[in-house]
C-alpha cells in the first residue's frame, strides 16, 4: 500500500476525521478540502523535500562567523511550505489560518517529516512559537511577532536548556532584568535585558527569514538580586534577532544574540543546533537606554505573568511533543518504504523446501523469506501502529477543542496522559524500526548510497529532545497515571477495555481481544504495585520500563482498533483494499504475537520495585 | 574498576588461565608472560591507537585513481601492531609465533578493539587469513604468504562476497580457469585465472604493507564449461595484489586485481571497504603465457583441493565470527566507559526525596538517578557478559587444541553451537550498550564531540557482516542444535544446569539458579516444539527469535558463573575488589531481573510455531 492509502485509512476510515466538518469551526471544510490540503503537501513533499534529503545532511550548515549557511534547496523547501499556508494551518481565519482540524494538519505535516525532516527547517517549531503567543500573549506581540511567524517571515525557536541545564530546568541561571525605568511601558511588553547562555537551540541562527522569534526561558531576580531557585522564578521572553516596531517592521537594530557556535550532530543536520550568548555585548543595541547601560544585554519582551514562564512554554512543548512522536514516526516510514522496495527487488537466496534448498533454481527476491517478512512486519507494525496513536491524539485535541464542553475535562487528562507515550514510543521503536530496514539492506544499508542508514542517524534524537526518555517516563509514572487520584489511568483504561470489548464480536480478533485485557490488568496491577509503598523513589526506579509496557500496552491498543475497522470492511472489498486490509491484520497479529508479550519483562520490575538500580553504588561500577 | 581488572578477574579468577601453562604447548609461559603482553598491548592500544579512532573515522579512506590514502596515525599503528608479534600469536614458535593460548590472545587484542576499531587495520584478517593457510596451504604457500603475514610484511583479506551474491554463497559467479597447460606444475599451487568481481572486502586496497594476499571464492567451471551449481563448485584461491617468487620477494609483476571503488560506510570507517575487480584486465600481467593470452585474469593458486573451497574458507569464517563478536563487545564497553565517566561528572536534577526535590540543594552528579544507574547496569551487564562468552568461547579453542583427546570431539559441538551466539548477541545487545551511552550523555552523546555517537555507528556492522542475525539465526536452529541428533544442545544444557547447581548452594544466587534452570527447560521445550513437525519452513520461521532468546539465556548463564565466583571471592577482600565484586553481583542480579524475563516473548512464537511471517504475502505490505 501506498503511505496515502495508509493516512486515508487512519484518517477516514477509522478516524472519521471528514465527520468534523459537522463542527461550526470546521464548517467551510469537507474531506475535499481536506484532500485538497494533503495533495499538496504530498506533492509538495515530494518535489521539495525528498530529492534534498541527503543534501541536508552531506551539506550541514556551518557558520562563516557571520551568518550561517544553508543549501539553497533547504531555503526553497522553506519558502514553498510557508507559501502552501500551513504555518498557520490550525489557526482562525482572520489571522491568516485555515482553521483546519489538528488531525488533519498533522497528517498533512508528515509528508514532510516522511521526505526529508532536516530539509526547510524546523517548521514546527515556528508554528508552534506563534500559536504558543495566540495563547498567551498581548494582542501586539500577536500581531508583531505570530503573523509575521505565520506567514513565514520570521521563524521561531523555543530557547529553554543551557550548558548547565538541561532536563533540570530549575537550575537555568539566564537573567532577565527591568530595561530601564520605564520597562513597564514598551507597548511590546514589560521590556527586560535578558543575558546567559542557551544550549541545544534549534534554528537558533540562519539566514531562512528575515528575522528569528527566540521564546527564551530566563529567572527576574527577587528584590535580593538573587535567582529564586526552582521553578517558580522562570518566566518567558519574546527576543527578537532583529528589533522590530509596533508594526513588525524591522528597525535595523540587531539584538545582542550572538551565535556561540553550531553544534555537529550524529543526524538531524538540516536544522541548524546552536549555542547562543544572550547579552554579552557582542551586539550592543539601544547604548542610549534609561538606565545607562552599554547596550549589552539582549532587549526581551515579557509573555504573560512573571514567574509563570513554565506553564505557558508548556503550551508549546505538548504540541511539540506529538510533533516529535510524528517525526520519529516518519523517519521510521521512510525506512520501511526504503526497505520494502529493496527486498522486493533484490534476489538472493531461495526458499527452504521439504528436501533443502535446490541450488539451480533461481534466486528469489528477499522478501519471500521468512524472516525478512519478519523484519518488514516489526517495521509496519511500529511505523503504522505509531501513526495511529498520533492521529489519534491530534483527534483528541480537535475534541478538547471544538467537542461537548462537558467531555473536555476527561479529554484533556487522557491527553495528558497519553502525550509523554507519543513522544516516547515512536522515538525508541521506529527507530529500531530503521535499525530492521538497515539490515533487511544488508551491506547496502550501511553503506551511504542508500537512504536508511540517515534515518536511524536522525532518528536517534528523538530519545534526546523534548525531554529525554527518562523523563516522559517520571512524567508518566510520577505525575500522570497518579493526578487526580489515578483519573487519567482509568479513563485509558476504560477505553482499551472498550476496544477489547468490541474486538471480542470479532471471531478472528478474540483472541487479542483477551490478550488485551489481560495486558490492561497487568498494567493497572503494576502501576498500584509500584506505588503501593507511597515513597516515589521506590516507585520511580522503574519509570522507564513502565514507560515501555504502557507504549506496548498503548500500541496494542490501537492496533485492535486498527484491526476492528480492517475486519468491518474486508467484506466487499476490491481486491487493492483487501489486500491493505488484510496486511492490516497481519500486522495486528505481529504485534500481539511478538510484541505485546514483552510487557511481562518490562512490568516484572516495575511490580516487584526491583531495587537493583536504586541500590547500586557508584564505586561498584 | 578499570577495564584491565575486570578482564584480569575473568582471565585469571575464573577461567583460571594461567595453569594453562601446565600443557606443554604453554610451557614456557607464565602468568607473568601472559601479563606482559597484556601490558604491552593496553599500553599500545592506549598511546597508538585511542588517540587516533575520531581520525580515522573523519579522515575516511579515499582513491585518488591510483592508491587508497589512510591516515599516517592508521599507518603508523598497524607497524606498531605488527612489531608486537601479535599477528601470530597463537602460532608455533617455529613460524615466529609466541604459543599464546587463544584466550590470552582474544584479551589482548581487546585493547585494541576497544580504542579504535578501525584504526591500524584489520590485523584479525591477516592472521586469520595467514591461520588458514597454515592448516589448509602447502608448505610453500605457508612460507612465502603465511609467514609474510604474520611478520607484517603483507596482510590479508577474504574474498567472499559479489555484489548478487552475499548471503547466499552459492550463487558465486568469479571464475577459475586453468592458467596454461603447465597450470599444474607451479611451486605455488596449481595456477589459475579468475575473473570477477568481489564486493565488500574489508582492506581490500591500501599502502599499509607491502603485499595484499588476497584469499579468493571462486568456482572452476565443469567440463562442459559451466559453473556448478550451489556451494560444491566453489575452490580457495591465493591471489596476491603483486606476485611473488618462491622466496616470497616481490618480482615486480602487478596482479590484474583493480580497486572499483571504495564503499563509504556509516561508521568503521578507518577500514576501507572495496569492491574489487579480478581479471578485466585493469593490469594485464604475463600476457606471454603459454595459452597466448593477453594478460588479463588474475593469477591466482589454489589452496587445498578443488571444490573443497567453502570448508577450508570456514577454519577463516568461524574465527572471525568470534572476532566480531569480541569486536561488538569492545566497541560497547568503549561506550559503556565514556558514559560511566560522563556520568560522574555531570552534575543535573537532584534526587527525589520524600517530600519531593529541595530545589535550593545543589546538584547531584546523574550518576546518583536510578535512570542512570540502570542505564550503566544495563551496559555492564551486557558487555561483561558478552566479554564472558567471547573468552569462555576462546577458552574452548584452547581446550580444543591442546586439551585431552577424548573430550575433544564434544568441546568442538560445544564451540560449534555457541558460534552463531558469540557473534551475535554483542552484535545486538552491545550496540544497544551504545545507545544507552549515548542517552546518558543526553544532547552532548548526539554531537561528535563526544566519542559515543561513533561507537555506535561503528558497532552497526557487526549484525551484518560475517553472516547477518538471519543467517546466524539458521544456522543455530537449522543445524547446530539439531546436528548429531540435537547433542550440541544438550550438551550446552548440561553445563548450564551444571552451573545452576553449583549457583544453589550460594545463598544469594539460589533465586538466580532457579530462574536459569526454568529458562533452560523453555529453550528446550521451544526447541522440541520448533522441530515437532520436522518442517523446515515452520522451524526456521522463527529463527531469528529463537537466537535471541538463546542468547540471554547463554548470557544469564555467563553471568551466574561469573556471580558464583565473585561470591565466593567476596570474604576477605580488600575494598576496592570486594567493590568489584558486589557490583559484578548487581550486574548478574540485574541481568536475571531485567533481561532473562524476555526470552517469554522471544520463545513464544517459536514454541507455537507462530505463522504470522511465515504466511505473510507481498502485496499485503
Amino acid at each position: 500500500m501506498s503511505y496515502r492509502a495508509t493516512l486515508d485509512f487512519l484518517l477516514y476510515d477509522w478516524l472519521a476525521a471528514d465527520t468534523l466538518v459537522a463542527r461550526e469551526r470546521f464548517a467551510d471544510h469537507s474531506r475535499e478540502t481536506f484532500d485538497s490540503v494533503l495533495d499538496t503537501c504530498e506533492r509538495l513533499a515530494r518535489d521539495k523535500f525528498a530529492p534534498f534529503n541527503r543534501r541536508a545532511d552531506t551539506e550541514e550548515p556551518w557558520f562563516d562567523g557571520q551568518k550561517v549557511h544553508l543549501p539553497e534547496s533547504s531555503h526553497a523547501a522553506a519558502a514553498a511550505y510557508a507559501e502552501t499556508g500551513m504555518l498557520a494551518a490550525a489557526q482562525d481565519y482572520e489571522v491568516g489560518g485555515m482553521q483546519l482540524p489538528c488531525v488533519v494538519q498533522m497528517a498533512a505535516n508528515s509528508f514532510f517529516s516522511k521526505a526529508g525532516i532536516g530539509v526547510g527547517g524546523a517548521a514546527m517549531l515556528t508554528s508552534g512559537n506563534a500559536n504558543l503567543l495566540m495563547v498567551h500573549g498581548t494582542r501586539l506581540q500577536q500581531e508583531v511577532f505570530a503573523r509575521n511567524e505565520f506567514a513565514g517571515r520570521f521563524s521561531g525557536t523555543m530557547c529553554l536548556s543551557e550548558p548547565q541545564a538541561g532536563s533540570s530546568l530549575s537550575d537555568i541561571t539566564t537573567r532577565a532584568t527591568p530595561d530601564g525605568t520605564d520597562f513597564e511601558r514598551d507597548p511590546l511588553g514589560p521590556r527586560y535585558r535578558l543575558r546567559g547562555n542557551k544550549m541545544w537551540i534549534s534554528n537558533g541562527e540562519h539566514e531562512l527569514t528575515e528575522n528569528i522569534v527566540h521564546l527564551v526561558l530566563a529567572k527576574i531576580p527577587g528584590p535580593d538580586g538573587r535567582l529564586i531557585p526552582g521553578t517558580r522564578g522562570i518566566s518567558l521572553f519574546i527576543v527578537p534577532k532583529w528589533l522590530v516596531d509596533t508594526q513588525g517592521q524591522l528597525t535595523g537594530e540587531r539584538n545582542d544574540v550572538a551565535l556561540a557556535g553550531l553544534n555537529h550532530k550524529l543526524g538531524y543536520r538540516g536544522i541548524p543546533n546552536t549555542l547562543l550568548n544572550f547579552g554579552e555585548g557582542r551586539f550592543p543595541v539601544r547604548p542610549e537606554s534609561a538606565d545607562g547601560s552599554t547596550g549589552a544585554g539582549a532587549i526581551g519582551y515579557l509573555v504573560g505573568r512573571p514567574h509563570e514562564g513554565l506553564a505557558c512554554m508548556f503550551h508549546m512543548m505538548n504540541e511539540a511533543r506529538i510533533a516529535v512522536g510524528l517525526g520519529a514516526t516518519m523517519l521510521g516510514y521512510a525506512g520501511y518504504e526504503a526497505s520494502l522496495d529493496y527486498a522486493k527487488a533484490r534476489p538472493q537466496g531461495r526458499p527452504v523446501g521439504p528436501g533443502g534448498k535446490d541450488p539451480t533454481a533461481p534466486q528469489v527476491p528477499i522478501i519471500r523469506h521468512a524472516d525478512v517478512k519478519r523484519m518488514l512486519l516489526a517495521q509496519k507494525a511500529y511505523c503504522e501502529g505509531a501513526l495511529a496513536l498520533e492521529l489519534y491524539c491530534a483527534r483528541l485535541v480537535d475534541e478538547l477543542r471544538t467537542g461537548p464542553a462537558e467531555g473536555a475535562a476527561d479529554v484533556a487528562l487522557l491527553l495528558d496522559v497519553l502525550t509523554p507515550v507519543a513522544k516516547s514510543w515512536p522515538s525508541e521503536w521506529c527507530l529500531e524500526a530503521n535499525s530492521l530496514a538497515i539490515q533487511v539492506h544488508g551491506g547496502y544499508g550501511y553503506t551511504r548510497d542508500f537512504p536508511v542508514e540517515q534515518y536511524w542517524r536522525d532518528n536517534r534524537l528523538n530519545m534526546i529532545h523534548e525531554g529525554t526518555h527518562g523523563i516522559q517516563a517520571l512524567d508518566l509514572l510520577g505525575r500522570k497515571v497518579v493526578m487526580q487520584g489515578g483519573r487519567g489511568l482509568e479513563l485509558v483504561v476504560a477505553r482499551m477495555r472498550e476496544s477489547a470489548d468490541r474486538a471480542r464480536a470479532v471471531p478472528a480478533l478474540e483472541r487479542h481481544a483477551a490478550a488485551l485485557d489481560d495486558a490492561v490488568r497487568q498494567l493497572v496491577a503494576a502501576t498500584r504495585a509500584a506505588w503501593a509503598t507511597g515513597v516515589p523513589d521506590e516507585a520511580l526506579a522503574n519509570a522507564t520500563p513502565y514507560l515501555q509496557a504502557f507504549g506496548h500496552v498503548a500500541i496494542a491498543w490501537m492496533w485492535l482498533n486498527v484491526a476492528i475497522r480492517s475486519a468491518a470492511l474486508l467484506d466487499g472489498a476490491t481486491d487493492a483494499d483487501a489486500d491493505a486490509r488484510r496486511g492490516r491484520l497481519a500486522a495486528c497479529a505481529y504485534f500481539f504475537a511478538y510484541e505485546l508479550p514483552r510487557i511481562g519483562a518490562w512490568l516484572g520490575v516495575v511490580a516487584s520495585r526491583d531495587a537493583t538500580c536504586r541500590t547500586m553504588q557508584e564505586s561498584w561500577f
